[in-house]
C-alpha cells in the first residue's frame, strides 16, 4: 500500500497508526534501563554515579524496591556550599515516593508522554507494583526515548 | 477525509504528512525561549538561574553572541568541593563554542533533532548566524519539543 497525500504511513507491523501504537504499546517495550542506587549511599557516590552512567536521573531502592528519586538538580542544590557530601546519605536529597510520578509498566507509551508532559518531568520510573504498594524498578523512560521514537516512525521502522 | 487503516491523518494545514512538515518547518518555529548570562558572571549566578527559570541548560553571551553553553552537569561538577561558586567566572566552566552543537534557526526541524539524537544532547541553541561567524542565540530546541510535538502529531492539531 502507497500512502495517499495527506496520510503518513505508519509501518508498524499491525499496520495501524501511530497514535494507536503509543496508546496498546506498554511502555515498558521501549524504556532504558533504570540506573539505581541504594540507601545509605552518598550524595558523593550519587554524583559519581551519574556522571558514569551519563543519565540525568538516578533511582534510589530499599530492600530492592523504590523508595526516592535523585535528579541532576538535587545534586547540584545538595552540592552548593557543601564539602562533605561523602557523609549525606541520598535519602537527605532525594525526592521521596509519595512525591514521585511513575508509570506502571503495563501503561502505554500514550499515557507515560502524557504524565511527562503534564507533570513537567525529565523522565519516569517504570515500575511493577508488588504487595503492600512496593514499587520494583525495571526501566526508565525518558525524553530520549520520545525523540527516539519520534524519528523511527518519520523514518518507517 | 477520514484516515484508512494503516495511515495516519496529520491534520497539518497543507495536508501534508509528519515527515514532510518536520524537514520542511524551520525549527526557531518550535523552539523555546533561550535562557542566557553574561560572561564575567559567575557561577554561583548560573545556579540561581538555572533554578530560578528551570531550565536544563543556559546559554552564555559575550556582546550579545553566543560564546558558550552551561549545563546542570558543568555546574554540578564544578559545585562539588568548591565554596567560592561566587568568584568563579561561568567561562571557567562552561563548554566553549568550538564544541558547542547548534542549529541554524532556518534548519528543519528534523535536522535538529537528527542533531539532538546523533551528538545526544539534550537541547540546541537556534541561531542566527551573523557576519564574522558570530552566533546570535534566539532560541533552544530541547527534547521537551520533541515531546510536545509527538503529542500534538497524534492528537491532530
Amino acid at each position: 500500500a502507497r500512502p495517499r497525500v495527506g496520510y503518513f504511513y505508519v509501518g508498524t507491523k499491525t499496520n495501524e497508526g501511530i497514535l494507536k501504537f503509543l496508546k496498546e504499546s506498554p511502555v515498558k517495550d521501549v524504556g532504558s534501563l533504570p540506573i539505581v542506587i541504594a540507601e545509605g549511599k552518598s550524595v558523593y557516590e550519587a554524583i559519581v554515579t551519574l556522571f558514569l552512567e551519563d543519565v540525568g536521573t538516578i533511582y534510589v531502592v530499599k530492600d530492592a524496591f523504590l523508595s526516592g528519586v535523585i535528579s541532576r538538580k538535587d545534586l547540584l542544590k545538595a552540592a552548593i556550599g557543601n564539602k562533605d557530601l561523602d557523609t549525606i546519605p541520598v535519602e537527605m536529597v532525594m525526592t521521596r515516593l509519595s512525591h514521585i510520578i511513575y508509570v506502571d509498566s503495563n501503561e502505554s507509551i500514550y499515557e507515560a508522554l502524557t504524565k511527562i508532559l503534564t507533570y513537567e518531568v525529565d523522565s519516569l520510573p517504570i515500575v511493577n507494583m508488588h504487595e503492600g504498594n512496593k514499587l520494583e524498578v525495571i526501566g526508565r523512560f525518558t525524553k530520549t526515548n520520545v525523540s527516539r521514537l519520534l524519528m523511527e516512525f518519520v523514518n518507517g521502522n
